[in-house]
């Protein structure tokens, strides 16, 4: 590996962008088997699904085409922030006195703050073809939200969010920023749905939770001739447009003769994990590339290396399709630990199925080792992450970490998907020595693992 | 003027980063006349000045050298986000149904959020140096507080940050990213300074101004050794590190041969305009080049087309040297306006000769007029722009409305020199219908302006 690169960043041009997204399903050796409907059990129809997803998304979601084309006018509005620069972390590198190379995407500098809006103009764009006036999606740390707000607006269409009650009180920038770009946010649960009256009927004092809020987008989607629903991560079409991150990133190394050894992402639902993951899985998949491919998530909310792999719904009331992925059941509630995007009960079907065969590892944090990463990462890069990604942080410095008791020169990729700007409340509890690492109930968990639905594979 | 571009940016390589600063006094007219001592009314001597600066600054402040080496330590940190993107607002452009082309010049990629770091970097170099080992300094909005900590931090120096007491009551999150970064964070005034104690003597509940704030700055670093201060905007060095932003926007916009008809920028202490005009002024100075530059102020502080072009303090009470600037008086305290940055009472000496001499024009808005210019560009380009920045934006829109007016083709450029990430309140203010003009009171006005200290012209 010659060392050719004496900079600091890899920069592409717009023409740079990628004109296709990168399909996993082409090269899976086993596909995550089909969504279940929660009405009958048996294989979701097109129609039932119809009622909530314009045909550009649902095709997606199907399709097992390797590369599926950019529309024009969603390349165009990638340039708004897109490429994204891949930079080398060369000061956390030296401070750790490793021989690792560090490497990372940096996905903060949409205006959305995250690697979310490039699923959120795809969405935006297929929806808007198909008629659509109005989208309606949930928001747990905000993120997401944000991204469909903007979204929204750029293709004309409006846009409600229905925030996590506590998210809603705790973070009030987040609202504003998505009120700033027109959207109506609504703290879940609401009195306006079944669902939400549903959860309010047994606790008044609800503060609800992302599935809750699934629950409550759903419905109204479902309800409303006008009004589709648009979910931030898990579905296939979702982790299809996050590919984006991943061919870039591969690209920017490619130029400076680079490729990854380690490849690391934190994951939730598995969008940002299977966006910057999936291009460089696919060498593994199809010709045995050597990687190691890490996902990485709380301790509070292990999904991958606590949960079962099982059917399970996708939200908490039990009204969207149930898919097969790593679960810790569908009415888990995570401890609320800082990373909000992390507190899911489930996970991307194709990212349970990859973990499920081998072809990807999974590892989990406690909330203060990263934090302690976090900080450590912004003294000396300068940008101040997200709790999520200070996940893959810790990841990062870690596998550095081995590498150099290992003596080995290892390059190391991880993906920064967002900057922290909006998380500051909980750096003032960790700088202050409040924050607590969130221990799992073990009997709670055991207990969710029990009750999963029954469901005979079709 | 061919029509070759069809992008959104214009990107450079890290290798395009400017090597030199432009420094502006080898090509002005007229000079301004030399800061004098508050003490003895007198040209100030180097040995005062160097209690509080190093070396390598003082030099700046005074060389009349066109062209200034950046230190490659400095340059090499620029890489963490130099050079900023050059932006094509597109949609703008169709929006307002302009035949104009606008352009901007986006510094809220640097982590800090806002241009701020380009001089932050510069000096803690320079006092890395000399030696020192702690810096001090003041700030108001905090964008200028956040990149003195992060810069300190990145040279290993110490960094105190005396926050004007109303802000940090309303900008928490400021202090904790000041605070993440190692920064301590003290609420001005102080009963730690003799300056503070003063003020809280007059004043138990004095809620701090940027004027008070600088003075127990610049009292600690007089009266510690091992200390200096650091001053984000006003004097030659900080203007001077600042041109790295119109050096690279002249260079993008070169690339698609461009030049621009108009350049706006705000304009609070000045850096930020200076940073961005200086370059292009360089060719109106030496070679007659027609061109349009204006600073954009808040009709709540209009230091320039308010204000008396005179010798004033830099700060309340009267430590600094005194400058020949545009100021409203040194004890004029502004409406407590969103765009904190811009809430000074006077002016940078540069800027001040140069709008004197008619080189440069000035344009006060009110902050209604502001934030809508501001939200009016979130929903087009995506990016919330800072309130400061939101000036610029809405002088930006009515220099386009003219060319439509007149049926020209003008190109326009601005500097959005930071992100409003941390400005929401204020959105949110603006969004509910609660935020108001804040009318200047005239009789106070008169009254401060006619008390400004009698200096005879060294």
């Amino acid at each position: 590996m010659p060392e050719t690169f004496d900079g600091t960043k890899v920069l592409l041009e717009e023409s740079e962008i990628p004109t296709h997204w990168y399909n996993i399903q082409a090269d899976m050796k086993t596909l995550p088997p089909p969504p279940l409907s929660p009405a009958t059990g048996q294989p979701v129809s097109p129609e039932e699904l119809a009622r909530i997803f314009p045909p550009g998304l649902l095709a997606q979601e199907m399709t097992q085409e390797r590369w599926i084309e950019i529309p024009p006018e969603v390349r165009r509005l990638y340039q708004l922030w897109r490429p994204s620069p891949l930079y080398r972390a060369r000061r956390l590198e030296a401070e750790l006195d490793t021989p690792a190379e560090i490497w990372f995407k940096y996905e903060g500098v949409s205006p959305a703050g995250s690697h979310k809006l490039n699923t959120a103009l795809a969405q935006a764009y297929y929806n808007r073809e198909a008629g659509v006036k109005k989208l309606v999606t949930e928001t747990g740390a905000g993120q997401w939200g944000s991204a469909l707000s903007i979204a929204a607006r750029m293709f004309g269409l409006d846009c409600s969010v229905y925030m996590v009650k506590v998210s809603y009180e705790q973070k009030p920038y987040r609202r504003i920023l998505m009120e700033s770009y027109g959207a109506s946010v609504y703290a879940s649960p609401t009195e306006t749905t079944q669902a939400g009256r549903a959860v309010l009927a047994k606790d008044p004092h609800s503060r609800g939770s992302l599935g809750i809020a699934i629950s409550e987008a759903v419905e109204v989607a479902a309800t409303h001739d006008d009004t589709n629903y648009a979910l931030g991560s898990v579905l296939n079409h979702v982790l299809l447009h996050q590919t984006v991150i991943g061919l870039e990133a591969k690209r920017q190394l490619e130029k400076v003769d680079r490729y990854p050894d380690v490849v690391i992402a934190s994951c939730g639902g598995g969008s940002n994990f299977g966006g910057v993951a999936f291009p460089f899985l696919a060498d593994k998949l199809t010709r045995g590339q050597a990687i190691k491919v890490l996902a990485i998530e709380p301790a509070a909310c292990p999904t991958l290396t606590r949960g079962r792999f099982a059917y399970d719904y996708g939200d908490t009331v039990g009204l969207t399709p149930m898919l097969q992925m790593y679960t810790l059941g569908h009415e888990f509630m995570p401890p609320s630990i800082h990373a909000g995007g992390l507190r899911y009960h489930g996970d991307s079907p194709l990212v349970s199925q990859l973990y499920h065969d081998g072809v990807i590892g999974a590892k989990a944090y406690n909330q203060r080792a990263v934090f302690e990463a976090g900080l450590m990462f912004a003294r000396l890069e300068g940008i101040l992450p997200a709790p999520e990604s200070a996940h893959a942080i810790r990841g990062a410095i870690d596998e550095a970490l081995l590498a150099k008791e290992e003596g080995r020169r290892r390059v190391i990729l991880f993906n920064l998907s967002g900057h922290g700007h909006f998380d500051l409340s909980a750096y003032a509890e960790f700088l202050e020595g409040r924050l607590e690492d969130e221990p799992l109930d073990e009997g709670v968990l055991a207990q969710h693992l029990a009750s999963l639905p029954e469901v005979a594979h079709p």
